[in-house]
């Protein structure tokens, strides 16, 4: 790090480096009888408290160090959400060493070359996911144990996976006495790589300062709003970019936590609010889907749950619309990149909006919002010159604080920060009041005759039509325009839409040049481990496709 | 500041110093129209928002430079709540000087005593202190200049205060462009004097890191839960410890700031609360005495005002009572001390006990509550051995973090830390839930016969008596017993009670040998500069009363 210059006169307060390791500590010592029930991959359910939760996790520890796991190695993750992988949150990082989460929904080949690449000393793995490594486990020569987080009598009589060892047994030898060390608070914490879409995923390696920031920053009402009162479902996995900081705001809060583990179909997790009375989820909007329309179906409400977090892609509006109308449920609109731990922005509404009527409201919920205290961002064109805050102009959203990446793990991609700034790949506009509102992937904006077309717009406009149940849009070479949208789309099932019936639903909601130059129906949609439309593998398979406007135009 | 060891392995995130400068920057980028509502000391109101602030702080910061004010030096004010100590507030810590407020209800000779203490290079003082600074100007020869915080035309025509500058006239001399400079997050920000009630004031010296790191930690839900749709009105000065923190507290999360500046009677903040739409207030006890006995005499109620922090002193039951009862104003409950930036704990419910009967839940919004994340304490004998937490055992209160000294500026006092715990001087019990409650401060607490008697619950009990105003308790020296509580009571006008009578008030409501063996009526008590009542002057007054149980239990 940089040494900055010191004043002559320096505070006089206590140095106490900000470590993991002090927020279950916390949660332990003031909060300890706050739950943390979680639906384990045995099929049962699990009970116990932060303060049982933090002598499992000083077991863990001493394992780790009975293993040789020194201060600096990777220790990996592929696991569900649940109170054993929170346990391995803190022993690993608390102890020192670096919590490595791993999405098990990549491709096994990707799983191994992310295992090599950082140099996993262990991976701790989940009873689900014994067939994946065994599949996984002769490709990757470097680990020198896997753990699997379950009872001795789980493990398999016979298997490929050398040095195969049981979770439970490791803590049963161990006792719970442990003093977490003190160290460097810009020490490595954890390790969680991104799934590009272009090339090898690349590791972003958080310390343990950006993460106890990223936690104060998170939990605070303008953020995630966290309290201890509340109780906090994270549908969000922990193998996605650390659950948005969930393990680490609801501990510094006090607040009950529930884990669903692997049951994430709407019934379950349906039944697991009502259950445990949760007041507070946050997930992408895909796993919402399966959950309205359990409720719906079976004519159900929420007693408790009162307030979501949606992020990871932008929030349908008609989602939005039925969690706030029909079930009211507040939904707060977020965004944020693995890059920057997740969190960048949150939306809600100020003092002077509380009168509007409820489709202003509503529009400006539908914006990625303000700025959390220790993110800054700015809009700049395609030469670095900042855009004005006008609401109109859009350009490439950068971001800068504590809590984001100045490099990938290992130097991968090189120098990735413009003038200090980290460059988000997103297109955004911002108003006057601050509110951010993502327009498109940089990559994905359309460029028609030197303006921008953002994709984002047509698409939501397109999946609001009621016989359309995805779109995707993409820009297609134009002799003339350079570029012109192509709009993709799949169907509902037994629904029936032309091309020009979905053109001219477009009619009078945006400017007349953002109008699709032509429909495509198709029957699937490439997506991606983490659940987004592959836009890249749908450039490549339109690369040819020639617009009905080129002969018209030329 | 200890190094402590690195990892091997340090993240890959962005090295930005924790600095005060940052957070006007985002308020004014970010929230930038939130409005700053002031009455000033002249008689008018001001209003601007963040936008303005920032630029004002800029020229201000430009105009200590141009004064040569250099990094480290002392910039004292004496001001009140208003938006020019704001200005001050960036301004001088955020250009690297260090901000030190003076409590103008501290006698003259005290304040020139802390002037010369801190070798305060200018003082930044409102109107209403002109007759204070002619005052204290001449003991105070080190001081460079004297700024009134007014226009040029309110300077005095003839003073005997040198080099005496106006505020506005420094302003309007210097541009808006000012770049924050970038230093070590451990540098000193800002000093505050505590008025200890033996000895000289001492000196917090807070640096950028402690004041952020407390901002973060106070706006989270458990603890002042300021959120952008607030409207803040600090009650608590800006000259006693950063009115807990609001001044920084509330820019980070976009909210709108109501400043009263010297009119603190009942009609003079009722009228502001309801102008302005106030949610959200902060102050110690006897500053809502005034507001409450306002509204009662006038049948109003409040509109907007929802909740109210308390601290300080311990908030009497009936206040609470009131506020919650008869308001509808949420009451927290909050405990700190200048040494601690100040906020230690505050106090808030948690989800299983929203279905207590009222009275329960009262028991437990009267303790002071749980730390803040960043906050650690605990409880230690004589010996310094931990005690329980069970909810009785009462021990001396000790804390750590990294916003709480670990010595006072230039050492006066010299060696604080008890092995690292910095003593609070209170006494307190905290319960399995975390709870901690302040029973006593350990110089106050009467020993009797190797137990512990705490003061303030005999004292609450006595002013819950319809006929008395106030009340002390202090220990008296006794043969048998080493000491035994006698209780001092002021009555309220025209209401009279017999010793006879407030003694049988207290069966039944206390352990039997927790009785005061006797009663003494006063005229009044003595009072401090922050209004708390000095019972080490009570001791030196009663250190020969002759206790009646002195002779019988012999």
């Amino acid at each position: 790090m940089q040494a900055y210059p010191k004043s002559p006169l320096m505070g006089q307060m206590m140095d106490q480096p900000l470590l993991i390791s002090s927020i279950i500590e916390f949660a332990a010592r003031h909060y300890g009888a706050s739950e943390i029930v979680s639906r384990r991959v045995e099929g049962d359910m699990h009970r116990y408290n932060w303060r049982a939760c933090l002598a499992r996790a000083k077991r863990l520890a001493n394992a780790l160090n009975a293993l040789g796991v020194c201060m600096g190695d990777r220790v990996a993750t592929l696991a569900w959400n649940g109170y054993r992988h929170l346990e391995a949150y803190y022993a690993v990082s608390g102890s020192g060493a670096v919590l490595h989460t791993i999405n098990p929904r990549l491709h096994p080949e990707q799983i191994a070359y992310i295992v090599n690449h950082a140099e996993d000393q262990y991976l701790l793995f989940d009873l689900t996911f014994l067939p994946l490594v065994e599949a996984i486990a002769p490709l990757c020569k470097g680990v020198r144990g896997w753990v699997l987080m379950a009872d001795a009598d789980r493990l398999p009589a016979e298997t490929r996976i050398p040095n195969l060892l049981s979770y439970e047994a490791l803590l049963a030898a161990q006792p719970e006495q442990f003093d977490w060390p003190l160290f460097d608070e810009n020490s490595a914490a954890t390790l969680c790589y991104t799934s590009g879409t272009t090339g090898n995923p690349k590791g972003a390696l958080y310390s343990h300062r950006s993460t106890v920031l990223h936690a104060y920053g998170s939990a605070m009402p303008n953020a995630l709003d966290v309290g201890s009162r509340d109780t906090v479902l994270p549908v969000v996995p922990m193998f996605h970019v650390n659950a948005w900081g969930l393990p680490y705001s609801v501990p510094l809060s006090g607040a009950k936590l529930v884990f669903p583990g692997c049951a994430l179909d709407g019934k379950s997790v349906y039944d697991l609010f009502e259950a445990e009375g949760v007041t507070f989820s946050a997930g992408v909007p895909t796993v919402w889907l399966g959950l309205i329309n359990y409720a719906k179906m079976n004519n159900l409400k929420f007693s408790t749950f009162r307030r979501t977090v949606i992020g990871g892609s932008a929030c349908p509006p008609a989602m939005m619309d039925t969690l706030m109308d029909d079930f009211g449920v507040d939904v707060v609109h977020a965004w944020g990149m693995t890059e920057m731990s997740p969190l960048g922005t949150a939306c809600g509404l100020l003092a002077r909006h509380e009168k509007l009527p409820r489709e202003e409201q509503r529009k400006i919920l539908r914006k990625q919002g303000h700025a959390i205290y220790g993110v800054d961002m700015r809009i700049v064109d395609d030469d670095g010159q900042e855009l004005p805050w006008d609401g109109t102009s859009f350009g490439h959203l950068q971001v800068r604080g504590p809590w984001i990446i100045s490099s990938y793990f290992k130097e991968e991609g090189g120098s990735v920060l413009d003038r200090g700034w980290f460059p988000t790949g997103d297109v955004a506009t911002i108003d006057e009041d601050g509110f951010m509102q993502i327009t498109d992937r940089s990559k994905d904006v359309i460029k028609s005759g030197g303006e921008w077309i953002g994709t984002i717009d047509l698409e939501n406009i397109a999946v609001a039509h009621p016989a359309v149940m995805q779109a995707a849009c993409i820009g297609i070479r134009h002799p003339k325009w350079d570029e012109r949208p192509l709009l993709i789309v799949v169907k509902k099932t037994s629904a029936e839409v032309s091309r020009d019936e979905l053109l001219s639903f477009f009619e009078g909601k945006i400017a007349k040049w953002w109008m699709p130059d032509d429909v495509v129906f198709v029957e699937a949609l490439p997506v991606g481990g983490t659940g987004k439309i592959q836009k890249n593998k749908l450039r490549e398979q339109f690369k040819d496709y020639e617009l009905p406007t080129v002969t018209r135009s030329n």
